[in-house]
């Protein structure tokens, strides 16, 4: 009998970082839980990536997932914005990493169309897509429904993935 | 008395990111320890920040240092090498944060005003200034001299950078 593989999406920011978790078997997906972090805006940067980090611990702690995927970033901003969101992000990939949880990274464009089945699908298509794959889900937000949408494409790919070496 | 506060300095990178450790008794500085920790260039993304993180968690559980500074970034390069550096930098920030450490941002301008006298130095003049300022400082690289300048900085403003709000 396979057991059940307990996935965390997340979609990296931080002011606003989404994040959901599924669980996969064989074919079949379900939602567990779902959110979105908002570490406090003003402060030392250390301090707001601290409270991030912190606020991830805890949804681990909580919902023990066994696997992470975070979606890689376009770039298509200036520097110092790509700055900013690079210090989310790599908080958002250590956090689950130090805890010795796999995280793999897949492109936009891939998450969408394993989700809508096109890779230019808008905000609105995805969540409505996260909706009807997981209809027990309670999606708290466009960035919560990213973090699942994530969470599928993982569920999809992390065979192929693993065996490819994309992550250990 | 006075007691002495142990401070380090670290320059963020993921293939190079150089630290520094010095303590501060009134106005008087000594060298404590430095180096440069070289994650592995290799593997997944998440991976190697995990390995930065901790090779910065052993130096700061050897050295127990009180307070931490980074040095604030300069965006000149494209958003590419910006994100990437954003990541490391996201992890040098919140790794001694969550421990409870204060950590200061300095501009790279000031850093180099505290050491050499002037904003526009260039790196050697910094290693000079580091050496002459810390004689019995063993020097390992251009990185943890920069990471031993960043100290340095902090401990000549750490007094009025805590009154004007810069770090908790």
């Amino acid at each position: 009998m396979t057991r059940a593989v307990r996935i965390i999406g997340i979609d990296p920011g931080l002011r606003r970082c989404g994040w959901g978790i599924i669980e996969a078997l064989d074919n079949r997906l379900s939602f567990v839980a779902g959110g979105t972090l908002t570490p406090p805006v003003d402060g030392p940067l250390a301090q707001r990536l601290a409270a991030l980090a912190e606020g991830l611990n805890a949804i681990l702690d909580t919902h023990a997932p066994d696997e992470a995927a975070v979606e890689e970033t376009f770039v298509n901003a200036g520097a110092r914005s790509a700055l900013i969101l690079g210090q989310a992000r790599g908080v958002v990939l250590v956090t689950p990493a130090m805890r010795g949880l796999v995280v793999a990274e897949y492109a936009a464009n891939l998450v969408k169309k394993s989700v809508v089945g096109t890779g230019h699908a808008d905000k609105n298509q995805v969540a409505l897509m996260v909706k009807t794959l997981l209809p027990s889900a309670v999606i708290k937000g466009a960035d919560a429904a990213d973090a699942l949408a994530i969470a599928i494409c993982h569920a999809h790919h992390r065979v192929s993935a693993r065996r490819m070496g994309a992550f250990a």
